[in-house]
């Protein structure tokens, strides 16, 4: 690993980056469209924001309106691989993008919006894309739409990808690209802010065969403290230790998809009740939830040197957790059926809690969600997971959100609102390989429970 | 069964079935929208027919318009069944529909639109119905989403369920209703027109414990003339005995999703280029694909006693057909990607074959679907079920389609368009236990299958 840090702190110091705030009606190729205010990119390409009504009987709001990103493309989302001395290697990218926090984070080997990879921007093509093209070059390990952010886009997906190359395929390492073991990149998944969205969406696809497992000892199966064992037996125990099977669970979400309705109906930007175009933003008239705002950009290792575009600022302080508990000695995870106004089909399967404290209410505690208590309660509870983690930088502005994972003591009777059920990882990840049952927060956070394996670490299948 | 036979030619004896033509702009309680000309209900409920424009890069016409059946509620599809005398039944019902061909078929206990069982019609209350919405009284044994035609529905779903009540719970056989096993259910599916859509895709959603399937003998697994022993051994063959593991089904399904693209736009019914309203009925300048139709139904079972509405008149001659071959041993069948207008999500998998000929120019043959020569070639094809079944009667009138599958000899070489692949009945059966990927066409046709199971034939699980 110190190999991968001296090479990665070079690049962070060898590469510029720079952001500075412009107003939206400032954007160089950005334009307010004549009738509806849409923001949008003069090529008509690219992404653009626009309004959204939206009615539901989820939560404690039932109609509201909202900008939102609309990006009807797919792109794809990639990690190159290869066997180099019999382990598996990920092929990953220093990225600097202009919403990071911190410069460049680690992103999958090809990171590309359609507009990206046909050269709608006229720059550099895109690197080691063609392995993820063409579909005879390379073994495809995982090739699968995800869901990205509902409260954010619209009904917008990627390809999630893994592709292994020929052990004695010739690859090229260019600058900004950096073998790592699939061990090496779950650890840094333990850091703040390092391991980017992108990849840890690709991440939780990952299957693991039942070979790649490590074999758990006796002691370390006696050892109740151990979580990694606890996590490992969760992924890998059969359908009928879940305190649910899996038919069951389908059968809850379709009632869950059947109690719930969303109507969304796309509006004009400049018609969106309760939102304002304001100092060159567009911001809520409490200023809560997000602001869209405009930015000029100068990364000088991207396809092309510089550029304007729209960012979207969340508030800050969000939070975003699974809480877990063994129930018949196996590890449950709490999973919420949650709808958001951009999710493709209604709701999709979410943390135990998604919140940001700052968009409710302080005079009506009692309108936040189920379990948020929890958070703060520190009786018999356990701390498993605690990182912060960055959002996509190509679209979201300095958007870190707490990833937590807390396991409650077993037996503590927790009351489950009808949207709440229990299942295992082996169930989650049953779910993950078919497209638009969990949210991108969900995935991103069951791959943070990937380093608490025990070694050997599995390889993708 | 002489018993249901018996009761079922009773039925059909003493109830009164009629419908008669009528023109659209005759139907009490429905008329054509001011501006658009879409043709709907008074009360806004029910259904609608609207206009379509579809483009696709799909099969060789890319762009054209259509109507199509807007029927955005999600009714139930629903069998109930209690074990009697240890034995699993299944409560059906003898349903008239105005389009069925003969009267009376067998139904789901259940099968009630939202309108149905919301009672916009002021009708009499769904019997049975509470069983299905109140998931507490009985076990639920399937409950899942399942798309209907996507070429005559727009993003049309149903419930497809199945319940089963304590065999304890007394329960009243209205008229109308009997209780058969799947066995005998599954061996009337190998007759014309008797089995209804509805019945056929909740069928398909059954799984199947290992426990249910038949153990077979040393002579049976010799017996390479046993079709039922193939069915069996392919249903629950381990994802290794594929010719493609589910992973990289996965990876072509996403590769084909990404490949065919499907931009639908609603569009005013009056303005579906291609199509006239003339003599009372909305039909194709060619007069093919479909006619619109209005009826005048009166059929005294039914919550209400009588009513006017559309109905689809598709052109004659349907072929459904799967083809399906041995390979290493196991039987394969082959499953075709394809998009049609409605479908949720662009495209889904749908039977080998799904034609209706004379769609098709009679003077450009090399325009015919591929495989269509196979339906006429008598070497080495084996005709394994070949019935006639009728579409769903609530919406299509006397829409029947032949349903064919056909083995082919093991090692004779097919070419397959890059849209097809070839699957075991495992791989299908895992795929169908999430909503929208296979389309009605295949899911009837695969439960065609079961009654080639070799007994004890299975119960749901």
């Amino acid at each position: 690993m110190r190999a991968f840090r001296e090479w990665f702190e070079d690049y962070q110091k060898n590469h510029r980056f720079q952001v500075v705030p412009r107003g939206l009606d400032q954007l160089d190729g950005w334009h307010f469209q004549e009738d509806s205010g849409n923001l949008v990119h003069r090529s008509g390409r690219f992404f653009s924001i626009v309004g959204l009504d939206v009615r539901t009987n989820f939560g404690h709001v039932h109609h509201w309106m909202q900008p939102i990103i609309n990006q009807p493309e797919i792109g794809i989302l990639g990690f190159l691989t290869r066997r180099i001395d019999g382990i598996l290697h990920f092929l990953i990218q220093a990225k600097m993008e202009p919403g990071n926090v911190n410069g460049a984070q680690i992103s999958p080997t090809v990171q590309a919006t359609h507009s990206n990879y046909t050269m709608a921007h006229g720059g550099k093509r895109v690197p080691y894309l063609n392995w993820f093209l063409d579909s005879t070059s390379a073994k495809c390990l995982v090739d699968q739409f995800q869901s990205e952010q509902g409260a954010r886009f619209l009904a917008k997906r990627n390809r999630n990808m893994i592709v292994q190359v020929h052990d004695d395929e010739p690859i090229d390492i260019l600058d900004g690209f950096f073998w790592l073991t699939l061990g090496q990149l779950f650890a840094l998944l333990e850091e703040d802010n390092l391991v980017n969205m992108d990849s840890r969406t690709v991440l939780s696809c990952i299957r693991f065969a039942e070979s790649d497992l490590g074999e758990v000892s006796a002691e370390e199966k006696g050892d109740s403290a151990s979580f990694g064992v606890d996590v490992l037996e969760s992924l890998r125990c059969g359908d009928r230790f879940g305190l649910h099977d899996f038919n069951a669970l389908t059968a809850w979400l379709t009632r869950m998809k059947t109690t719930y309705s969303l109507r969304i109906q796309r509006a004009p930007l400049n018609r969106v009740a309760g939102w304002v175009f304001d100092n060159g933003v567009i911001r809520h008239h409490q200023n809560r939830f997000f602001t869209v705002i405009g930015v000029e950009v100068a990364i000088d290792n991207r396809e092309v040197g510089g550029w304007h575009q729209p960012l979207i600022e969340s508030a800050k302080g969000g939070v975003i957790c699974f809480l877990c508990q063994k129930h018949r000695g196996i590890l449950h995870f709490l999973v919420q059926a949650r709808v958001e106004p951009g999710n493709f089909d209604c709701l999709e399967m979410a943390p135990t809690i998604q919140l940001t404290p700052s968009n409710y209410d302080a005079n009506n505690p009692e309108r936040l969600p189920p379990f948020t208590n929890l958070l703060l309660d520190i009786e018999g509870v356990v701390r498993r997971y605690d990182a912060v983690q960055s959002e996509e930088g190509g679209r979201f502005y300095q958007d870190q959100n707490r990833y937590l994972v807390l396991e409650l003591e077993p037996g503590r009777p927790i009351p489950l609102p009808a949207n709440y059920v229990w299942m295992t990882i082996r169930q989650m990840k049953e779910f993950i390989r078919f497209n638009n049952f969990f949210n991108i927060e969900a995935r991103g956070l069951l791959s943070c429970l990937c380093p608490k394996l025990p070694a050997p670490r599995g390889r993708a299948v």
